[in-house]
């Protein structure tokens, strides 16, 4: 028999820890979290709420050989209510893919694919399938992920014609860590562009028609948006004759979707990995290569170690790059977990895993969705300010914890 | 009349000050330092030797207005004494560009671009001209800078077809420091490939023959390589059927330029700033981008502020991407000032502005350069591990300290 502690989210602005629980495996959504906006950032705010939930072994064998847990987002942005449904089924999915992959005993730097390749694959996200088109009207990706075991990285910039560019990331990873190539030379982590397609495509990588990745939505979108543009550059031709250049109105701006999506994962070894891709800026100037495939910037994991007890896994969306920018618009997803007891009150004391996870974002609303191995579905949740709370300016926190058994101590 | 204070390189095993002295202004290279290898690179073990200096106002007004200073470097790998005159030279042509510029009062993120140039414009450097060919027998340039006022970045990779990418990325930076484009839409700050090629192109930077960009060496390096390499891959495919895949012997490796550059400024503000620039690894995958275009990983600078007294400006060789190797082989240049008194005897008290830099490497050697407004000549040294340390195990240190009269409190 197994016991597990799943959580939900709960009141994030306070450090305490809430008594909020849940008795159900269901994948209700939990209440938007009161309280959850904060005016300043300043470290971490959050009060993970731990619901008791005991639960059979239904999942993952006894011998806690297949535990895991996932936390994917569909973008820190705006979510109608209306699209509120398909943002959810989107983080659903990807969970649930997570956690087959988890079951057979993948790794975190696998199962992290796994899930962004839901992600990418749906037409309702920025990122692969469906990402805004760049000037020129072309889609230009960014991805990258890195597994906390090695500290490995790969990233893939302005890539076209690969439907899912999480998997290029992923394979430059796991080819580099299987160490130099040929006559000595270093293995590459980071690739753009038609280099980056071209050995994509000789690792065995399907490419992908560009008007197969275009949806109906993002060329209209793109369509609308030429035509702000003209207008806007017409509006600036005359201010620049009366020295306003650049002081546009918003009503002119660009439709940008921002849905930038990520994922962490703790896998049954206690290993952390985390991704992340984009289709960046709608109308980027080609070449432009976001902070998806940054190093240090889109995506981190890095295992305990040394004087860290924790594990941690982030992922993050907008940028580091708009310091231009009066406000920061983005979200982040974090996971950390250490080794501990599965019950301090009991003599067996079964070792375990406390897995503690948050989102956090600036912007009005972000989708998450997350799952462990015990759980029977996958919990989502579109996390919003709270009224009254000005994008850019207030920050909203929510996060869980669950207690994971395994066999390695 | 105008008071500084110039060093030179002393022992930096110590963390004590140096009494070693220079009274003259000449260029004449410093000896090179004892002990200045330590086996663990645990923080600054500099202890910059501060040299009286006294000096006529012969550059930068007695208002302090132009004051300034340089510090670059030619790579960090392996100079050969025959090859050391022109790297010295290059790195003395590189600080007079800094200087003059410095003396027309350009702002620091102008004057590491000038010196960025020159080093670029050296077939002797891995940068801009007679970089590296990658595999498929072309030239693809990273560079990028970062201004310590606004931590604005500018940044391109795998960039073909312009001699000097350093511009490309001081332009990419001084664009978005206008705003926001039309639209709304937010400025590039990181482009690649053909993408960052077209922008530059479009903002008035003159395109260059491919052919001009490769020198007689880089092309006779890439033979060779090109050789080693079906040397080596005929050797593994005869290893791979007796299981012995990729452990090659060290005589096939491609002979790799590690000769990246890099700039760090203050200027008569106060304000300071970095560039690195390179043509990557040998033989790279057409597409692969290097730490140099890197936010965070090839420069960085930040002005003091807040609770930060420094300003500091940092340049990297070599790169954080190399996790998987046995030793990290690099460099780095490093400067940092902060406000004070010309002479704290003196009733006078004068502003001025206390420059302390060095510049670290793992490497045989790393050649480098500095000069201040106050100097009349650059001074250039050729720093190497001492006897018996090994390159990728050892870590040498060495720099100096110079105080410059400003008119700016």
């Amino acid at each position: 028999m197994e016991a597990a502690e799943s959580g939900r989210p709960g009141p994030a602005a306070s450090s305490s820890s809430s008594s909020s629980s849940s008795s159900s495996s269901s994948s209700s959504p939990p209440a938007p979290a009161p309280a959850a906006a904060a005016a300043a950032a300043e470290g971490e705010k959050t009060g993970p709420a731990a619901a008791a939930m005991r639960r059979s072994e239904r999942d993952g064998g006894a011998d806690g050989r297949n535990v895991g847990f996932v936390l994917v987002h569909a973008g820190a942005g705006y979510h109608s209510e209306s699209k509120a449904k398909e943002y959810k089924q989107v983080c659903k999915k990807a969970c649930q893919k997570a956690i087959e992959k988890l079951q057979t005993g993948a790794l975190a730097v696998d199962v992290v694919a796994a899930a962004l390749i839901e992600l990418e694959d749906s037409p309702f996200t920025n990122a692969g399938m469906g990402s805004n088109l760049n000037l020129s009207g072309d889609i230009e990706c960014d991805a990258s992920t890195m597994d906390g075991k090695s500290l490995n990285f790969g990233a893939v910039g302005a890539l076209r014609g690969i439907k899912n560019p999480i998997l290029v990331a992923n394979k430059l990873l796991s080819e580099a860590q299987k160490g130099k190539l040929s006559a000595g030379r270093i293995p590459p982590c980071f690739l753009v562009g038609e280099g980056a397609h071209k050995w994509a495509v000789d690792h065995g990588i399907v490419p992908c028609p560009p008007d197969i990745m275009t949806t109906k939505f993002s060329l209209s979108a793109f369509r609308k948006n030429r035509r702000k543009l003209e207008l806007a550059e017409k509006v600036e031709t005359e201010m620049i004759q009366t020295k306003k250049r650049r002081e546009v109105t918003e009503n002119t701006n660009v439709t940008a979707s921002l849905d930038t999506v990520g994922a962490v994962v703790v896998d049954h070894e206690g290993n952390v990995a985390a991704a992340v891709s984009s289709g960046g800026l709608a109308m980027k100037h080609p070449g432009r290569v976001g902070q998806a495939a940054v190093y240090g910037c889109g995506c981190w994991a890095e295992n305990a170690g040394g004087h860290n007890v924790y594990s941690t896994a982030v992922s993050t969306s907008g940028s580091p790059f708009l310091a231009c920018e009066d406000s920061v618009l983005g979200g982040v997803i974090v996971l950390r977990c250490c080794r501990c007891s599965m019950d301090s009150e009991s003599a067996l004391n079964a070792p375990a895993l406390l897995v503690e996870f948050l989102w956090s974002h600036t912007t009005e609303s972000m989708c998450v969705g997350y799952m462990s191995t015990q759980d029977g579905k996958a919990k989502t949740h579109i996390s919003r300010l709270p009224p009254g709370a000005v994008a850019g300016q207030s920050l909203a926190i929510e996060g869980g914890v669950c207690r994971l058994r395994t066999s390695v101590n």
